[in-house]
């Protein structure tokens, strides 16, 4: 792209909803004065936090201090322990009024030495690259072997006799379905495969549950997550493959014998006392709550980037650019950085536990935990009336790139607090990217644009100062 | 982001719009059944284009070729000229009905070997990272050393004096505005320090102009591009810096003297014969033509995967997307791969010109030059009357994440058609990343996300499919 595709650019919709309005002054004069105000005074700020946040943000570096220089941080682990410090930290220099943290106590996975080897037919052990599901046990230290058999779905697992599962591993080879235009349901779709599969697998005397990592990617990445035993008793080992890896496998097991010695430490450690931590500006005209936040933990792979470093320095970046600009809110603006939300979610359910109990009325809880991506849109989990009210404010998230308002849930944290009755909203960014990338080695810094970091914490921080002004 | 985000992910806006269909069946039974057949029909045929592309498509790997294989290809090298053969073969590959060259003759920029030394006070010589830009001289292999002069904007260089000037290199260091929430417009701001300064600089004595990159990224890669000198006489070398390095020099230099010593052999070789690549599906109902198109050329630097390889096997995705669909267009559908858009625009000038010649209507023609990233729309060119036509076609998008229909400029190869009468439409992704890598070393294929790609891919072959029906 050179010159002249933008001699006649396309018109910013911003200046465009101006000029309209200057278009239509004498009528607004006319037909009322204040409407007309209001309304250039929300574009107005509106423009001001995004100027604020697109040209001095901090979001983007300080999430460089976050993946760099503490890295991953699972639950229970020294990093996640460290992230609290660090979260206290930039809440205080982003300018909270009060700073604290609230105690949660997490379970905490421990990962250890693992590794995997694979012997199709008569070639030799292969070794090749494997992630133990979250929340998984090992063996041990000690190699477990068996052949592998593959599986397509549930419903070729569910045609096996207990005679061919036993003492086998089960390969649950379901590939993402890239069909899926927002990648999230194709995530929902395959995401029963990771999370359901062990204690079907043991029950039918199967010895390890692998499954085909959740990736968009067309790599050989694995891809680790939550797994449950849903209260069985019977535990087996479960394991992420990398696509490729689970395609070869299930392409050679056709013809031949396949088979594995799996080595894993994985284990449970006892749980760990840790933090929400949250920062607050204190509200001018009464102590009802507004809260945005994200999860401050990650898995123990990579470096928690998208998922979800994003949106924990977006919510910092909310309370720094109220604080810049000097806005005053009516009530108070608290950001909080939920612990445990990847196995466990009990940051997010300590939080709303203690709504009741403290008197503390919440208007509104946002959340950001779909990565740093380009912001599309939020999703909104509201009661009618203020659905209706949202939705008439989109034509000032436009220009912005926040165009489709859906309903769905907010995210794991606050969605917590709904039986207290609190409004919800989830910032929903463009969903193309995220699954390459997912609970992998490839969430890193360096996979997330300024820019798009940035503009998430714009409409944020605009979402949050609409409801501040009219709630 | 762990699982329960999505037991109540987001709707896909498909589905939501079939339900409500089925919802509103029976009024539409009543009021109308051809009607709503047919919005079926469209809904229905939008998403087995989309699993078509999503799924099958092979816009991204031929891309791989494109980039790895070939690499970059400026106009008038041998990378164009195999790029010219790949083009051929790939539609070929994709299935058209008929491929052809059509000659076109551009100009040969050739960089050569090219070095930019630094001095600021009394530290030593230090070489810095640089670019000559695109269509300017160089300094014939000698050395051109001179006192750097920085100024931020043009008003500020008018204030400079002729003897102010004479014999300095002019450093302009102004940065590119990120309050912009559309990339375009902040590089439709910047663009004008790369375009339009040596002429000025040289009347009034400069030996040289230098210009911070046009870019949003926050690095010292330098970013080439096209200037010109506007018919002067009198042409002094034009160079790119990276922007970390232009801002250390402007820093120095309001203290201290910066020198620079510039070596570059770069030179306009002889005008080259080369081609627009094209490729058609014959219609089947007349001979009035669609265009789809993107081009082939790219700068000398990097892979040009953004800018515009991903455009160019979009174009290819189309016509492989009707064949594999077997969709019989109404009128011909023609893919071409201009030449020359970087450094001349011949390309989209020759193809523009023949249309009047050969009596060959045309109904509409699309442009991809904006780079491979998620789509959120289309640029409209049209006439009042089909404007309103293609507006009333948003819904059928939105599922698929074109959202916004904005007017503006479709691009620079298929606007020469303008005067023909003809409709344009241009593809518009979103823009936070494209001048980060934009004409640098960094547009490589591994910009480009597969996904992203292939989303642009089948929002074109929809609206082509919808183009090709209705008009």
């Amino acid at each position: 792209m050179y010159l002249h595709a933008v001699n006649k650019h396309n018109k910013n919709s911003m200046n465009l909803i101006i000029m309209r309005k200057l278009f239509f002054l004498p009528a607004i004069l006319f037909f009322g004065l204040i409407a007309c105000n209001q309304t250039l005074d929300e574009a107005d700020m509106f423009k001001k936090i995004s100027d604020e946040v697109m040209s001095n943000g901090e979001a983007y570096d300080i999430l460089y201090d976050l993946t760099k220089n503490i890295g991953n941080r699972v639950s229970g682990s020294t990093g996640y322990d460290k992230a609290v410090e660090w979260g206290a930290e930039e809440l205080r220099r982003a300018g909270a009024d009060k700073v604290w943290l609230q105690p949660v106590i997490v379970p905490a996975f421990e990962r250890g030495k693992e590794s995997l080897k694979i012997k199709i037919g008569n070639q030799a052990w292969n070794e090749v690259k494997m992630l133990t599901l979250g929340n998984s046990i090992g063996t041990d230290g000690k190699d477990l072997t068996a052949e592998i058999i593959v599986v397509n779905n549930f419903d070729e697992f569910e045609a096996l006799s207990e005679e061919e599962v036993k003492g086998k591993i089960i390969l649950f080879n379901y590939p993402f379905d890239q069909s899926f235009i927002n990648t999230l349901e194709g995530y929902g779709d395959a995401v029963r495969y990771r999370f359901a599969t062990p204690p079907v697998v043991a029950q039918k005397g199967g010895v390890a549950v692998f499954i085909r990592s959740i990736t968009t990617a067309f790599d050989d990445a694995p891809h680790t997550g939550g797994t449950s035993y849903r209260g069985s008793d019977i535990k087996i080992p479960a394991v992420a493959l990398g696509a490729e890896t689970a395609q070869r496998i299930a392409d050679a097991a056709k013809t031949t014998k396949v088979t594995a010695t799996l080595n894993s430490n994985a284990k449970m450690n006892e749980d760990h006392l840790t933090y929400n931590v949250i920062g607050e500006i204190t509200g001018t005209k009464d102590e009802q709550v507004i809260v945005v936040g994200g999860h401050l933990d990650s898995w123990d792979v990579g470096e928690g980037a998208h998922d979800n470093g994003t949106g924990v320095t977006q919510a910092i970046e909310v309370i720094r650019t109220f604080k810049n600009l000097n806005i005053q809110p009516n009530h108070t603006i608290r950001a909080v950085l939920f612990a445990n939300e990847e196995n466990g979610g009990r940051g997010g359910r300590v939080y709303a536990d203690t709504l009741e109990a403290k008197q503390e009325p919440h208007v509104f809880a946002l959340e950001s935990d779909l990565g740093g991506f380009t912001p599309r849109g939020f999703n909104l989990d509201l009661s009618p009336e203020k659905e209706k009210e949202v939705r008439s404010w989109l034509p000032l998230f436009k220009p912005y790139g926040a165009a489709v308002f859906n309903n769905g849930s907010a995210g794991v944290d606050v969605s917590k607090m709904k039986k207290h009755g609190v409004e919800l909203a989830g910032l929903a960014p463009d969903s193309q990217r995220y699954f390459d990338i997912h609970h992998s080695e490839s969430d890193v810094f360096e996979a997330v644009n300024r820019r798009e970091h940035l503009l998430g914490a714009t409409v944020m921080t605009q979402l949050i100062y609409m409801v501040d002004k009219y709630w």
